[in-house]
């Protein structure tokens, strides 16, 4: 993966990790433990996976205690999964880098504000008012519409649609095909007709948010639909018209929160999950998969099924829901077996 | 949100209603009760909030009946959320409207019509014998296909594609990231693998539609998929190949329809609900959400589940849920019980 | 749907069929049995519809057997539905074929190589040191991101987004929307914020996969996310990063399937059902719509219901839970029964 492999030293170092076995081997890669070749750095996300470290074909794995089990060079660290990332980003990521759009294929409006050391590819289009800060990275095909706000250090990918008056903070990637700002879904019965609520309001999105691919993310009837800070949302979601979701919280793919809920910090939106309108989740709260909350849920709850309810209760009634069939019989047995006392006593 | 602020009396003229208060007091915008500020008008829309009303900061209220708690103005009328929606129309909403390409960054097949006062905005693509009907406005990255008819003031937002023979009626509001016309999933299994029916349908939608973000709409096989008028679809929605929805119905977000089902009229389908192939549903039938529909549904059926059944079953299914562990247990007493008359009885 | 008419027997030559009644008469058109008229050639798919097919105004018919009841000209041929897509492929299907842009309206990076006789339409991207093969159709507003590969005979719809370093097979067809590639929803919790965790994975696609409109297929952390030859993939379908789907497999409409997971092949993974992370799911495995799956699945198990179960046991149970209210009622009848035999006794 890279042109030159690194002194495995030098990785430790960077890391500041302990060595066991050979410091100056070369590392051309990083690898899964099962995936990895001779030259590859892999590591021990979990303990369960030891078994498979003995049996890896990697030159060095970090870990979190030495295991002379393992056959190879060990970087020992606190801890291994998060030293992989670093090691990742340091080593072996390359930041993505569309080309540069020129006058002829970028459309750019009137006062339009863009700062330093950014990119912007061919095919963008930027209309009036629009305000882009530093360092900002626009692949081709993105449309960012009148008087929205791109933060600094931002990344596009291509296809985006940021539509007008979106407020994007700084550090904030959008995955391709994520359409900002678009309509919520808000009509008003009248004469037999549904009869559209025009949408004044816009989508801010704070900080260090990250955004999938595909997602959908509706501007608020009047007021604002809002993503905390540290917030990361996966493929395929979508978030309705005024929702508001506290900081770092984690929406996961294809869960839907429909209008005017508010999740509080921490939570977490498993995939599939679903949320109806007006409902208030707590912070620290859990919705597994699949669940659809349609009450509100306190803070720390773990809740499951449709309609959501404690996890624990859900996991105790799937149970119990495998043996409906026999439990219908027992009821059947009993009543006969009652039957026959009352007939004895009735003789 | 207006440069120049509007005397409540004109407001008051405009819906036809009545001032309790100050007419001469100058509105800057428009709010909800709770975000509202001195200078805003806000709207009562239903009387459970009436007691926020009573605290809000708003300048102005629109009600439905004058309420002597309610410390700002007050405009009565008979309906006031559909009042407000049509004060946002008149005084708030400015129609979006992109920048017009040129004859390089649009391309333009041969024999195209283009009707009057529309505006094409850059890098849309119109393909080959396409008709496009007076006052459209298509946002950049548009793709309009082959032979596909584009009705009077239909308005297609960034990064839509219309495939190839599409018809689409007047005032049709499509959404980013749309995909009209995509091929229906259809294959044969022949000696083990997947052979593609190829499409050779099209997709009609009628008049006064508007459809969300990324939803898809597949092409018929043969024949064509229709959305009726009036129809309203959220975004992520799934219509698949030869399926026909009826007038005036609503399809809410993440939800999915096999092929070749037919939805009647005023039906409403709910987020993430999903309909098997081949179904039908009777006219103002409801599907709750998350719901699986596997059988016809009459009209006018509330149903809920999956599988879907009447949301009233439906209900007090769940509730007994939440008491299975109970009911288990008192099954087991029972049994115990009756175990101790057997032995006595058979003493 | 034709300029000119198609005699019967021409037809009736080309599928090897038998006729009965006229040779001679023309052919204009095919469509479905209830949707034909005259002049139209339709097909009797199933015999369940043989009732329609007596109905039907089409010229002509294709059928297993002859069936006296029908009144128009009939073929007969073994397998009625293969025969009527492989008539549409040859007489009423042309391939799609978008405008070809030119050197202002594509992007061309540097060291590209593309094959023979394909076409690339206006608005389209092409990273540097990406490799399309022959008879590539492009269509606009398509992103290819750097190292990127493409196979002979692909078929890329508009708005598609493959992002670097994506490797795709021959004969396959993105439909519009699609993004390959997008980054894994990969984060470690420290220090309370979650870090990404960069993904310099990929996204291997094999020979003959076709991937329906806004679906999104993540690449891997490390390794690649592949999706097997032959394999069909219907809209709105998310595939998180490194998971592997088998061969000649099929995922239905807004399926998802979190990270690391492995189908074997053959499988079917129905509208709206999910898989968990880390999940190995048998070859030739069947699991229904809207089901959950949480646990492996066995190779030909047929699976249904959040958390996932055997669909004959779902089956069951899903019947049982309608009569769930009586149920209850019974246990109540059966407990004051009890209680009447237990009093009696204790006189």
């Amino acid at each position: 993966m890279r042109e030159t492999p690194i002194e495995l030293k030098t990785i430790a170092k960077f890391v500041d990790g302990e060595i066991v076995g050979n410091p100056d081997i070369l590392i051309h890669g990083i690898s899964s433990i099962t995936d990895a070749a001779a030259g590859d750095i892999t590591f021990l996300s979990d303990k369960k996976y030891l078994e498979m470290a003995t049996k890896t074909l990697a030159s060095a794995i970090i870990v979190s205690e030495s295991n002379p089990k393992i056959q190879c060079s060990q970087i020992i660290v606190s801890k291994p999964l998060l030293t992989a990332s670093s090691i990742i980003k340091k080593f072996y990521y390359t930041p993505p880098s569309p080309p540069s759009g020129n006058t002829e294929n970028i459309y750019h409006g009137k006062q339009v504000k863009i700062g330093q050391n950014g990119t912007i590819g061919p095919f963008v289009t930027i209309e009036d008012y629009v305000q882009i800060g530093d360092r900002v990275t626009i692949f081709p095909g993105v449309f960012i519409g009148e008087k929205s706000i791109i933060g600094d250090d931002c990344l596009l990918y291509p296809n985006v649609t940021v539509r007008e008056k979106s407020q994007i903070g700084k550090r904030v990637t959008i995955h391709s095909g994520t359409v900002i700002g678009s309509d919520g879904f808000g009509y008003i019965k009248n004469a037999g007709q549904h009869e559209k609520i025009h949408h004044i309001g816009n989508v801010v999105i704070e900080d260090d948010v990250e955004i999938g691919a595909n997602v959908t993310i509706d501007r608020a009837t009047i007021g604002k639909t809002v993503i905390c800070k540290g917030t990361k949302i996966d493929n395929l979601v979508q978030i309705a018209h005024n929702v508001k979701i506290g900081e770092s919280s984690l929406i996961v793919a294809q869960a839907g929160i429909a209008g005017s809920s508010t999740l509080g910090k921490n939570t977490i939106l498993a995939g599939q999950a679903g949320v109806s309108d007006h409902i208030t989740i707590g912070e620290n709260a859990v919705i597994t998969a699949q669940t659809g909350v349609a009450q509100n849920v306190p803070a720390k709850q773990v809740v499951s099924g449709t309609p959501a309810t404690s996890h624990t209760l859900w996991l105790r009634i799937t149970q119990i829901l495998q043996r409906l069939p026999e439990m219908r019989q027992h009821i059947r047995d009993i009543d006969r077996r009652i039957k026959k006392i009352e007939n004895k006593g009735s003789k």
